[in-house]
Order: C-alpha cells, then sequence, then structure tokens
C-alpha cells in the first residue's frame, strides 16, 4: 500500500475557459474505508462535459462542487480493501467518485462492474458508464426516434453524440451528424455510418441544414445548445422532439447567453424540448447496457476513446472538451485493466 | 335576404403592432353555397392572439392568409341556407370561418354547436370554441397538472388563462396567475379563486414569483414567452412542465427576438417545454366541454365575455389583446342569438 495519494481539488470556480488555476493535485494520506465502504485505487477516469457544470456555481442538477474539495467525477477503478458485502477485492467498480488515485467507494456511489464479456474493460467503461445510456434513453426514450424520421446530432463525433448516431442508424432513422473537423466528419460518415455530417466550423450550417434534412428535422438530439440549435429549430417538423442532452456551447460563457430566437418554433410545430439527466435513468442501466453490448458485440455501434495517460494530466486533458479536441470518449487511464 | 355582404380583407401585413390600414372592410356580395355547404349569418367572431399570427408571415401552424383574402377567424352564426345534410336551417354553428357578416360553412370548416343547455349561446361559443379546451388540454393533457403542484399561468385574466387557472384550482393546485392591472389581479383572486395573482406591470415579477411560489413553480402555463417565461424558467422544479399555447408578448416583435436566458433549466431540472395547438385537439373536444360545461353549471368556473358591437369594429378591438385591453375572452358581435 503507498503512502501518498494524489487529489484533485477544486481551487476557484472558472470564470469562461476552464484555466490551470482553476484545480490543484495536492499530495494527501490514504483514506480509510469505514463500516458497509471500500477503497478502490484508479483505473480510469471519465472527463465530461459536465464536469465544467459542477465546478461552477450556475444552476445545475446536483450540488456544485465546492471550493476545497476534491473535483468530482465518474470513475473506474480496482477494489483493494472492503467493509462491505457489495464489494469484493479485485472487483473492478465504476460509478460516482473523484479525481483522485485512492478514494472511498460505497454501494451508493459505485456498483461492480461485472463480466463485461468481450468487452475490454476500457470499452465497458467508456460506454456504459454515461455515454451510452445517455445516448439510448435520450435519443429512444426522451427522443422517441422511430424508423423513417430524421434525426440530427450534434457534437456527433463525442461520446454521447456518435453513439446516438449509430443508434438511430440502427432504428432506420436517416442521421445528420454536426462535428468540428472534416476529420470528425470523414468518421462518423465513413466510420460510422451517418448519411450526412457537416462541419459546423466552416460550413453555413442552416443552409447546409437545409441540403442535409430535404424532409426537415424530426428529432434534433441537442448536446450544445446556441446557434446549431437555433438552426435546428428552424427546420423541425410538426410535433419534432428535443431531447436536451447538454448545452456545451456555453457552459464557458461569461456573461447570460440568450436562447434561441427560433423559440416560438416550439409553438407552432407543437415541439417537445425536454432535457434529462442520464442519471435519472440509474434504475434502467441495465436495459441500455444489455441492448448496446449485443450493438457492439455485432459491430453496429463502434465505440472510440480518447484516452490521456496519467492523473496529472487531467486537468489539460478536459480542456479538450471545450476546444473540440477530442473523439470519442475522453478519459484519463491511470492503470488498464 | 339583404345584397350586401361585408368582408374584412388583409390589406397588408402587420409590422409591430396592428394598424389601421391592416385590414380593408369591402362591401360585396353574398356568396353561393356550392353542393355540401351552407351559407350562415355571423353572430359573434372570436379575437383571438393568433389572428396577429396568422395576418403575418412568420413560421406558423396554418398558412398565412393571403393578402386581399379575408380575414380568417373562429366565428359562430346562424345557417340561413344548406346544401349539406349536416346543416339545417336555423342552426347555430362554429368553426373555423372570415370575419364577414354572410360567409359559407362546410363540415370541414364548422360544426353545429347543438344543445348548449342552461349556457347561453354567447359563453358557450366563447368558451367551448377554442379557449376552454386550449386551458383544459394545455394543463391536464401537455402540462400534466396534479394536486398539490404549484401551477403559474401567465397572461391569467385572459380567455385562456382564466380558465387554465380555475381548472388547476378545481385539481387541487396553488394557482398563481399574472395580469396587467390591480383590477384584473382582484378579478382573479378575488372572482376565480386563484391563491395568489401579480400585477406585472408593478411587480418586481422574478421576487413576486419567488414570494409567490415557495415551493417552486411544476406547472407553469405559459401565454406570453418573453420575460415572464424567463423568471418561470428560473423556479421551475425537477420536471416541471411548460405547456406553451402562445407566446404573445412576442408576436408584434420587429426584430428578431431572444429566446429565454434560463434555457439551461430545460436541462439541469429535466423540464418538458411542449407546445400544442388546440386545433389538433378537435376528436376530443367534447370530452372537454362535458367536463367544462359541468363545472360551469356548478359555478366552478366562471368566464366572462368581453364584448364589442358591431363587425365594422373588429379591427379596432382586435388592437386590445396586445394593449391588455380586454379581461376575458374577447369577442364582436353582430347579434345575439
Amino acid at each position: 500500500m503507498p503512502e501518498v495519494n494524489r487529489v484533485w481539488r477544486l481551487r476557484k470556480r472558472p470564470v469562461g475557459d476552464i484555466t490551470d488555476d482553476i484545480l490543484k493535485l495536492d499530495e494527501e494520506g490514504i483514506p480509510e474505508p469505514n463500516e458497509e465502504e471500500c477503497l478502490f485505487r484508479l483505473n480510469y477516469l471519465s472527463l465530461d462535459p459536465t464536469n465544467r457544470v459542477w465546478m461552477s456555481d450556475m444552476d445545475q442538477y446536483m450540488p456544485p462542487v465546492e471550493i476545497d474539495a476534491p473535483m468530482r467525477g465518474i470513475v473506474c477503478g480496482t477494489v483493494i480493501q472492503s467493509n462491505s458485502p457489495a464489494f469484493n477485492e479485485g472487483d473492478i467498480v465504476s460509478g460516482l467518485g473523484i479525481w483522485a488515485d485512492y478514494q472511498i467507494g460505497s454501494p451508493a456511489t459505485v456498483s461492480p462492474l461485472g463480466d463485461t464479456g468481450p468487452i475490454p474493460v476500457i470499452d465497458a467503461f467508456g460506454t456504459f458508464a454515461v455515454v451510452g445510456p445517455a445516448a439510448y434513453f435520450g435519443l429512444l426514450d426522451v427522443g422517441r426516434a422511430k424508423e423513417g424520421e430524421t434525426v440530427v446530432v450534434s457534437a456527433a463525433a463525442g461520446a454521447v453524440g456518435s453513439i446516438a448516431g449509430q443508434i438511430a442508424k440502427i432504428k432506420g432513422c436517416r442521421v445528420v451528424g454536426l462535428a468540428g473537423s472534416d476529420e470528425k466528419c470523414s468518421w462518423i460518415r465513413n466510420d460510422l455510418g451517418f448519411d450526412e455530417a457537416i462541419n459546423y466550423r466552416t460550413a453555413d450550417v442552416p443552409e447546409a441544414l437545409v441540403q442535409a434534412c430535404p424532409n426537415g428535422i424530426d428529432v434534433y438530439f441537442d448536446n450544445v445548445g446556441g446557434a446549431i440549435l437555433n438552426a435546428c429549430l428552424k427546420l423541425m417538423n410538426l410535433n419534432g422532439r428535443i431531447p436536451t442532452c447538454g448545452l456545451i456551447s456555453q457552459y464557458n460563457a461569461t456573461e447570460e447567453v440568450a436562447g434561441p430566437y427560433n423559440y416560438p418554433m416550439i409553438l407552432m410545430q407543437r415541439l417537445r424540448v425536454e432535457g434529462f439527466i442520464v442519471l435519472d435513468y440509474a434504475d434502467r442501466y441495465p436495459e441500455a447496457i444489455a441492448e448496446l453490448s449485443q450493438w457492439m458485440a455485432a459491430g453496429k455501434i463502434k465505440v472510440r476513446q480518447d484516452v490521456e495517460d496519467g492523473l496529472e494530466n487531467a486537468l489539460q486533458a478536459v480542456k479538450k472538451l471545450f476546444t473540440g479536441a477530442n473523439t470519442g470518449k475522453l478519459m484519463v487511464r491511470v492503470e488498464d485493466v
């Protein structure tokens, strides 16, 4: 057992972009698990747009991380000591934890990953912990995408978007993705099977959407908000749905951001705009994981992890989400399992 | 049979407020009904915020009224000639028609009002043609208001809002209304039984809402959009609903209107914002009318018609909707039945 634990703590709340002074990496002692808890060693740390929300004190769906508290994150680790019948030494667990080499888990925060079959642990964690269920429930449950409909996905080369688009293809939809580089567009169109891909940095997005969606848009899977949301609203069909998974375009804003100018389309086209947080679907994760696993095994869904090595690089790595530098699921790897 | 028919026609599309040059009142011949049609004489003309939408060429849910075409409206009239088995001479019919003394109806556009029992025709038309079903389906079907929840209604002294608030009271909700004068506030609180009323012209609306909604807002019945929508978004509870019935605050805008700054609350609180148009519920009107009739007969819902006499006054009268000068259902009366 080592004596030093590295823990990322929130030093101050970000204003605008995440800067180097927001978090600090402290060296501390190894925590002791209480009754019904376990101690686990970090294998992978998921980096997600919502990390920026937790760092801030904006209105949000959980309490913000407190100043000087460990940074919150979705984690995957190996149990090295257990005082709970829910965990055995050696178990691979995943759930809600902190950005630290060693940390405490309880049945309320983490659960064993279980047998992932032919799927490597890194892919199982990267896909099943957050983004796969978010794509699955967002598209099918909130968005109610149906065969023959046109589905538009923003941040389509991102972790959630790339899976949402592939599920929509499996369900027989026409799928149009927006991404931030020609390379990403090529990946989602050629490797993932999207029908159309739009580079939102170089295209005239409203015009490109008109071209790519000759029958209008039935479901807009919103990961970004902002100008792309506004352009999609304009093209929504009667009774269209906008599952709202994220609004990354405005998380770093330093001033209040105007809502979409085309908001009246919600009325005129009788749209349903509905926000969701995947943690609300915790009870139904097995349903999503079962289907996603089958689709992955059958080659119908391809997943891609964007891996940075070393916990010490987590702060630099998380910035990639906001510059669009990642493709697929961004995470930090401490040690493969 | 008279020889002259008066018909309001659209002369030009409004920019900003409705002005006197938007419509013209022509004198024309009496139209002849074809097979399967009837000719009816106007009794009442409903004036609704959506009239402003139809006059414009903004994105909307029906084709805009064409320039030089008769102005479209919700009408109630008496059949004076029928070539259709659906109508008998003397029937009172209501539905979608035009702003004219004499006009053609068909089974696709109007239907007999039927026996209204103890309810006067003017109240039955005023309540059942549009606004009662809009309030009923918007609150219960789209908004899914439940006992014990807090419901906020904007334009609460208007035709739809005043009924929506009363239905919410019947369902056991805490009901807070926003209206534009102390007199209107007094009416909805003292006569209609709202728990709280906020004069949005004199109050600090965000602060007044905090005071009036100590448990947050579960359903915001949106008739107006704009600043009130923004203030309500800020207070929405987890899984709150925003049935979007109208956005009257921006129908007269001459520039693009920003959407609500608090749009991210849709994500953070997992809200459902859903537009609806009451015409979509045509098949289910009998359900709404049956319940509304019972509540009216039992004195649980009070309705109020804001009546202007004379078709020639329709253009001046419709402006009242946009200055907040009406209380209850605004209509033009040509001849009582």
